[in-house]
């Protein structure tokens, strides 16, 4: 991917090499694997093919190729890619360096080196890896988009149907109020709803044109960058050749975006791995996505989510790898960032996957209600007790010590607090009425939370309703 | 930050404590100051003011504080609020372990404990705490969109001014091709501009109402929750109150965003240290920015610019600390999340500072344009000869071939190549005209480049042009 | 800490500032803020007091000093570190700009710049810095490795005590095998004793005398390296002035100790906040390292095991940071150095709190053993049946059928496999022998893991011996 | 790598998939592919194989095998690890989940599955993986040791022949003194030696066996763990069966090794890119390591020195998301683990290859000591002037001021400092004696920092010297 190919074996060495080491000849075999990025970039291929038949279009009309000429190129670049596609391209190892030197050598064979030769006029292969990357991760993050879609509609259908079944809610892990489980999965639907958000505006960061971009001063032949761009599907251009060739904050925004959705994959995950456990036993995945034993019928490890909360400490660190390479090194094309490419290939694969295999989680999960019910604990209404109270218009400061005493009266007593009676109630204050029996259970809880965003029925139904608008 | 407060120094260990250890008493002096965060989260205390009064007017809309309660807790809050502006608010050592705790104790010290205790009705200190730092982010990101576009402002202006001056354009380091300095500038500018335009995003996601989630399930009294965020300037509501109290996204966004221009302020920096050697002594710092030595007159150390690169690294450390911390934990508030603070006070103050001094730099950096001229190179203008042949209508595989026997010439007969007569290139190649000598400079290469993006003077002021519209 | 002053205020920008810009006066009030590090750095008062006096006595013994010079410098020196014991020593804003610095400042008004002024011959800030920086960390990292101990002698300790308490084992969080609850603990504490085997190692490297290396050259005037370094306690000389000013290893080294410690902190964390959950209910945190709620008595937060997790994310950004800080930047000192210096004093500071609070935790939790038995499952005796089956000489691949006939007889007839007769096991396979039953329970299992570090108490005890003579 | 495999196709996925989404039938082909490792834990066939070959001697001596089934097995896998070295391992997809389960399958098919089967006898893919993990890395851990030493004998080798060139010793990017070319040389020589220590210490550490601890709870059959380590080379056993297959800590800390190593490798390249700019141009890497162009005699880029630098944000990147991947998952065995193989496999390569490319760029590397030499200014000499007037008996507060006054005289009259004559200088100071001619000059100034570690050519040989040693 660098701008000039390695010298010939014969140049030499300085001379005396007294101080030896391991290769002082001509040529060092393992810089040449060092350097090389063909066994990687070729995921390119289809891009770099397009990227070239757009520049020979834009150099006939710039007047530097002939009609045929560029028909010909065309003709040849199809069969190269063709030959992608089927398979049949083969690489020749120590001579295609790249994508590029490859795509073009094989083009020279096809159509001759005389017209083949001159599809490079006026271009640098600084602009042309800058492409490539570009439309590649431009077509990835489409389809990520369209999981990331399909994912939520599965969380949106799910929320509506189990909209009636009540889990506890957590904080810091310890029971605390119940909620709808539908509730509980929106969090998550909300969260992932926001990244497709950020997703969509990635998209048009990445999608801008370099192309034309020459080594970095730019180009001399009056090629029409807005023709060429159009024809790639590109959103825009950018507008400074040096920093089209030197950048790739593309790369870093989509793995930041990536890296971010992870954390959110990651946090599903743990809740759900939790949640499985045998002393939850919420939720039992579907076979496909975990590991079981024929020894041990209760062991059925959740391996989908733990590969899936796994990968995001994989996705961040390509991340993290790369703007530690960018940071620091000085303006436009540094071999260095050769080093963007792989950590790309390997996060977007990763996202990618884990959307899916997130999908295929969710699609398949079986809940267990009455698992989730039996561990509702009564104490989690002694705030609705407070809050009752407050309605009734006692003071704030008062209602808690009031349900404070009805806990004290449950522990003294042995009574769970869903089983005291009106007059246990009364007793510890009169202000306790009739309808405090009736209200005092988890489903009235949940329907108390009935500002926007609680885990109310209508509420919660809202949310789902607002997710889909997001889908559109 | 937490939900509730440490109990109190009464309670025992358990029993039987033969293994010792470092506190087995009622009370670990160690842990009141390892978990209490009104030392850095004092930083919110306008905006949890702010929060509060904003939720006193919606409960008093809803019906739990009456007008004269409401209109206490208001001009209450005013008073602690000037307490903290004038410096005189006592935080108490032990008791205060929050600011909103602190907040709460003094307001009732000062309207008394009856109304005051009212103020806490329905909330929780779980969205109260996400609220307070998403109206910090929000009002610093504004600040430091105002930072980034004065620092913009200086760098079109100088662009424009210093059109003139040529400098050797680098790849690899390396002398490639004549660039104008000002299109040097831009390529940063470029960068800066899509980190503003991706600030504007970030802010509005930023900016997005959590008031009324509860500690996880909602609110229960009917709060306006549209209200409130429209009383504290929020662009909109989380919509699930789960989420809401759970997600520290938004600082992760904002910190993510930071990294990211931290790695623009380094590369830029990174030139420009280069550019200050003695042996490129392209630019000069301002006094300001540097440190001398009364000794060694030559010495000027660019001690700002190697700030300004070694803390992108922290920028980023602070970023990737934070992902790390929420990556895998469980759903909703963890005590955890109190590790978001200090990260996120020392991100933003290290951004904010950093586009401050970089501004401060750049407007006073004098530069060298005979050193940048010196550093040109005839060799660089190999490809112009190439380019020039191409455009008379030799082949381009033969223009290399050529340009390369001027080059040999030019080293074999020590003639410079800027220096070589009409005769001498007609003898190389009988298709070099006499407008080859014309032609034949950096000013004509430079100006050669003049497609859309590149270095001819028409393009790069255009890039003016268009960096001005981006700031409005 | 630069090497040289910053200019004065008189000093004048470039002419023709018609860019403008935040700041083009002669000096930047943000700029000098910015640069400053004596807000922090004033942490090494007692360190570099200690090392000015072994320079100081060095430079008496070259022939600089005299013996009475020496003796005032020396006198003056401890003064001044009893006003910074005291409190009393005045930071003067804008002069001390760092620890140096204000040392000298104070030393010169305290002998008299005559005498005071000396002491600087033929050092460098350079130097000063990393010896400070050095001695600090040495002091630090020997405090740690005493907290550290007292946490492993807690954990020894306990295991051995509560040697005879079963708790299930998991893999993937899904039971798996029963095992000691010391067994357990131990896989901890053989971590942390591995933790405490490499901090042993890392104080070594940390503690190699820089002093002597002047600026970058070394020292002109003969000092006796050696000597210094003994006074200060060194372990030895770094043997390359240029390396000695240049190198931030030891605090990267540092920090990646702390933030692998820290993954063992928060991997202890997570098991200990699911242990805690109503759901498992293993182990109860003491008052003192939670936080309750007087309304709801089933939640017990446990805020320090949060804390502990999420400070472990804080601890890898500050190294993760300064990796990138330190990455890529030029030989000898440059002011990015600078930037070590937060990240280290936070990291330590982090890590020493968090073991001492982790003591502190292990010190007072208490257990639930019958909560832990309750949790064992039959079905995870079921590979010992294969196990029994196979030292009665059955075929390996035959167990694992018999064993899951077993299985099924239990989930069909509801017997549990415990519950199991004779009769039941030998209708499924003859070879079983009355010795089933005896054999068939908890305690017989962990027991049968008697390979060397196997759960079996004797091989558990034999582990706390072994982590006793660790902590040596 | 999972203890179990996955279910087969037929089972069902839950009722009422109203939901649908990607994927609710009884199998994932995504999810096989995302759960399979063989395609890159294949790397570990040798030792998964030695490995299988303890454990199968070692069940002999415990009486499980009989000596014939031993040496079945023994001799069966031996064929399998032919079929790998050949290249004739078919891997049968879907199949063949992970290295350790083809390699049983295989066995199985060329020894019959009734001995076959029994190798298994007692042991968990948990404890394997762990097994072949740690044996793999050692032996490449080991690898990386030799390519260090070559290393730096070459850097000792030159750094002794080259001891008379001398070149300007810079911080701050800004010349600062001059120095010897070998002392810069040596200064990251002794980085890298350090880091050879370091490595020896981290080989120990991986090199310890957890081969006997099964699943988790360790062995039932009492084999004799210490006798398979010895076989297998191990340095010691690991305690606890539970931290055992629960623990990557090896490979954090190999890659934190590596990371640290690297950032050595990113600051040494980053220099030599820098002094092989045409503005340095202290030195030339030979072609073997650069690429130059046919076009522009001027440019050689050093794509080697970028490539080096590039890959060490690469290196950092794995270790930093493994850290992520295993900091607050619960204890023992969980999928994540798996996420540990890829990015040690990838970090272990780019440092082992980076080492080696260094080692070919600095044995054949070009320097040009008359393009240091004209780089050196004689204002650097300015401090020694002081220095001298201090060996004097001049006090050190008047050298700086004398020195000062040379240096204005040499600004005023354009004579440069080095050609002032005697009288020039005793009319600035009378204390000027006429040896300051002959001591003034750069040779005189690099022998003068004489004391260890400076950069005088007896303290220079003497760090040859001690690199050598450390290098046995």
């Amino acid at each position: 991917m660098a701008a000039e190919q390695l010298r010939a074996p014969g140049s030499k060495p300085g001379e005396n090499m007294l101080w030896g080491g391991r290769f002082t000849g001509g040529l060092d075999p393992l810089m040449v694997s060092y350097n090389e990025s063909i066994y990687f970039d070729r995921a390119f291929h289809t891009q770099d093919i397009r990227g070239s038949i757009a520049w020979a279009r834009a150099n006939h009309k710039a007047g530097i190729l002939s009609i045929a000429e560029f028909k010909a190129i065309e003709s040849g670049l199809n069969k190269v890619e063709e030959e992608w596609v089927a398979g049949t391209f083969k690489i020749i190892p120590g001579v295609d360096e790249d994508i590029h030197t490859a795509n073009e050598r094989r083009l020279g064979e096809i159509i001759g080196k005389d017209i083949g030769g001159k599809l490079h006029t006026g271009r640098s292969r600084n602009e042309q890896v800058a492409t490539d990357m570009r439309l590649w991760l431009r077509d990835e993050l489409r389809k990520i988009e369209t999981y990331l879609v399909d994912f939520l509609k599965v969380m949106a259908a799910r929320a509506e149907q189990e909209i009636d079944i009540l889990v506890p809610g957590y904080t810091h892990l310890q029971r605390a109020q119940p909620v709808r489980w539908s509730h509980w999965m929106l969090s998550y639907g909300m969260a992932f709803a926001q990244d497709l958000d950020r997703l969509r505006e990635v998209i048009v960061r990445v999608n801008q044109s370099p192309l034309g971009a020459g080594a970095l001063a730019g180009n001399c032949f009056g090629v029409d960058r807005e023709a060429m761009a159009k024809e790639l599907g590109f959103d825009g251009l950018l507008w400074n050749s040096m920093g089209a060739v030197s950048s790739r904050d593309f790369v870093v925004e989509a793995m930041q975006w990536g890296s971010m959705l992870m954390t959110h994959v990651s946090r599903w995950a743990e809740d759900l791995i939790i949640y499985s456990t045998g002393e939850f036993a919420f939720v039992r995945l579907a076979d496909a996505y975990s590991t079981g034993s024929s020894l041990m019928p209760q062991k059925k490890n959740p391996d989908s989510l733990e590969l899936l909360r796994g990968k995001s400490g994989r996705a961040f660190g390509q991340m993290a790898g790369l703007m530690m390479t960018v940071k620091g090194i000085p303006s436009t094309y540094n071999k260095d960032l050769q080093e963007s490419v792989e950590p790309m290939l390997d996060h977007v694969k990763t996202v990618s996957d884990s959307i899916q295999i997130a999908t295929g989680v969710l699609s398949t999960m079986s809940v267990n209600p009455q698992k989730m019910l039996a561990s509702l604990d009564p104490f989690m209404l002694a705030t609705d007790l407070a809050d009752y109270l407050v309605k009734k218009g006692v003071p704030f400061r008062e209602t808690h010590h009031i349900s404070g005493q009805c806990v004290a009266f449950s522990e003294k007593t042995g009574v769970s607090m869903d089983k005291m009676s009106y007059s246990d109630f009364q007793k510890i204050d009169s202000r306790f009425e009739e309808d405090i029996l009736k209200s005092f259970n988890y489903e009235h809880s949940v329907e108390q939370h009935s500002a926007i965003g609680g885990t109310a029925k209508a509420r919660v139904l809202e949310q789902v309703e607002i997710l889909k608008k997001m889908l559109e």
